[in-house]
């Protein structure tokens, strides 16, 4: 077993080692005062400047339990869920989680991205219940309480809204992480396997898709296909090690492992076995991907893998000048673990494998790093997912010749962020 | 690499095979009606009832960004941090996490125990600065910007406080799990390693340990050996992918994994290295160990191997009569990785091996399951754990034979809840 914090990857040839960068001038200033070897005059004064006492050291702190249930600093009140665009209505809409202000690999439940179909129910979970029928030998009706004396398991996963990066025609120069990925989040799930409640209700031998429904106004339904529903498919009722937040689908949400988002149906009431899909509306009008050749594509369920860059990334901001950078992000493949990412300053010229975070665990988000001397140039930064399988995540050309442009669901091409000169870091416009 | 969700542990032998207590009516008697086999009309009927559409169904939901930044749903609103007994002042307290209502391995940051000496200060992260110096050759004062340029890392590890579970000479018969064992927290921690900025400034050749001081207003100060300084100590800025919360040491805080809690000094200012420990009032006057010789164990830094039981624990009750509950409960040790964890239901006359959730790391919580059958009489739940250096959590006498009764810190036996005919649970007064 590695330690956790080990790092897997060579570091990369032609991207700087960091203890040179940081041992010479030509990095880091604002560290080393601009010299090779930074005077002991120098930094003495520095010293004696910041062991002053500041004005939080004189007062007493304010008290515990503050509140009981705790909140971020005031100074970190601009990481939040954001809008993309003006929405039509507040409840048939979208909020998107901050990725530029990640850090690791869990989302924190106060910022995990929302998509509601007809905003977020009030749901008293003692008179929740959870239904399994249709095609079964012993019909069930659940409680929460009964549900949570199953055997439970945990694990931890990523879901991705389809809808996530719709960059097939063009891209907002405006936008950054938030608005262009920020619909992804991470998070260690707790619930009993849907496999054990199939396993207590029977199921009948024609039964090959499970129908859930949400116990919202839209009462949002999705097919699953039962290979799925048997194989790692949760109903979960904890996140992050507390329960479910009103917004991710409390007291209940399906939760399919690598799968589109939006089929981990929310505020989940009732699961119905059948022998065929149920061609609801949201696997016919939506989320299907229009072909070129007018043709859609149905059931394309698993997120193929993807990466991006957060830091930096569009709308930041290299205030150091030029030097030594740390350049992470994010890579994920709904269909295992990722193998490696590789990273590019020139545009795709050239790639260098970063380093990816241990655990690297199947279908959850992986944090990569590479380190980065930026020569103050114009510079694009790119990154690219490699999973188990051996896909390659495609260049925006690659994708768009198989799929065309006609899709709004399931892109997962290469995003670029422009370095500029002046060290403005924004979204690439070919 | 195994399924995130696979468990390690073999399913006991005398403990009940899941499958076959769900299929008798010996048990869960609300999921089958009390038939071995339920009939269909039972369970017609009931899923008739059930299909009724709640009324939450019939109206929109709550809009989009309600909050911007999330919270629990009101239903869990006693799910909150809390005191222990009456405090003396609000600026030297402890709150203790809801342990009872925990799921899987992350404490959310909004649960995370507190524990201050004076208070919690508001601190401006643009104005804080880290300072290294002492026995070093090039002093540095570093602000937040710089720091965070510098190459980070991520690591799941556990922080205990070692006032933890005090029980050297008696219990309280109204404790349940937060009081007892609610100083207790593991997240996902993001930062620099220690080693990294003591590589920038170069360590002299006396530097043996480095003292820690916080920004608040007791200036808490701990020495810490250069040892763990070089292993695998770090500066963290985020915590659960976000930037730590003011309570956690807003804007910095030091983490040394596996040790106790008091020595990962929050708001870190400044790091001095030495050639001795610096004796401070946090490892003189408290936070040691007084034997019964009249002797104190000092530098006690790493939490040993504990486990504890969430669920059931004292204050809750197996509502449903006799039949099939999971025991589930955290396990963690200061020295590296959980090996195994045992339960008992006789009060330790026998011991069952739980599934530990993968994946196990070091210094870390494993979450533990086992499945129970219960007969309806009294009984005596208690966990043990394991760790890779084949420690075995002591009982509570075994620990009193070699340690006394007159420590307060460091108390890690085993924890007994009684379980009484009635289905309610408490803490075992023996």
């Amino acid at each position: 077993m590695v330690k956790p914090h080990a790092v897997k990857g060579t570091p990369s040839q032609q991207l700087p080692d960091r203890r040179a960068v940081l041992k010479t001038g030509a990095a880091l200033s604002a560290f080393v005062g601009g010299a090779s070897v930074p005077s002991l005059s120098m930094a003495q004064a520095a010293t004696g400047l910041s062991l002053t006492v500041p004005e939080w050291m004189k007062v007493q702190g304010r008290g515990i339990l503050s509140p009981p249930y705790g909140v971020p600093s005031p100074f970190e009140k601009d990481v939040v869920r954001r809008q993309r665009e003006v929405r039509v209505t507040d409840t048939a809409a979208t909020s998107f989680s901050p990725l530029q202000n990640s850090f690791g690999t869990i989302t924190p439940n106060g910022l995990c991205f929302e998509r509601h179909h007809a905003g977020v129910p009030s749901i008293d979970p003692d008179r929740h219940r959870l239904v399994i029928h249709g095609l079964v030998e012993r019909p069930l009706v659940l409680t929460m309480d009964e549900l949570m004396r199953f055997p439970s398991v945990s694990r931890i996963a990523f879901l991705e809204c389809s809808g996530n990066t719709p960059n097939w025609k063009s891209v907002n120069p405006d936008f950054g992480v938030q608005q262009t990925h920020g619909l992804l989040m991470c998070c260690e799930w707790t619930g009993v396997l849907l496999s054990t409640l199939l396993d207590e209700v029977g199921l009948g031998p024609e039964a090959k898709w499970v129908l859930a429904e949400g116990a919202d106004a839209a009462a949002m339904t999705r097919s699953v296909p039962i290979a799925k529903a048997l194989d790692d498919a949760m109903v979960v009722y904890g996140q992050n090690g507390e329960r479910l937040r009103p917004e991710q689908g409390y007291p209940l949400r399906l939760l399919l492992p690598g799968y589109e988002g939006n089929m981990n149906i929310k505020w989940l009431r009732r699961l119905k076995l059948g022998d065929q899909p149920f061609e609801t509306r949201e696997e016919t009008s939506k989320y299907t991907d229009l072909m070129p050749d007018g043709k859609a594509r149905q059931f394309t369920f698993v997120m193929e893998a993807k990466s991006v860059i957060t830091r930096p990334s569009g709308g930041q901001r290299l205030s150091g000048g030029p030097g030594f950078y740390e350049i992470s992000g994010l890579a994920w493949s709904g269909h295992g673990r990722i193998d490696r990412v590789e990273v590019s300053t020139d545009g795709g010229q050239s790639w260098h494998e970063a380093q990816l975070q241990e655990p690297i665990l199947s279908k959850a988000v992986v944090r990569f790093r590479a380190p980065w001397r930026w020569d103050g140039k114009s510079a694009l930064l790119q990154s690219r997912a490699i999973d188990e399988t051996g896909y390659v995540q495609p260049r925006h050309g690659e994708l768009v010749d198989v799929r065309g442009v006609n899709s709004f669901y399931h892109y997962n091409a290469i995003q670029t962020w422009s370095v500029n000169p002046d060290g403005k870091v924004a979204i690439h416009v070919a």
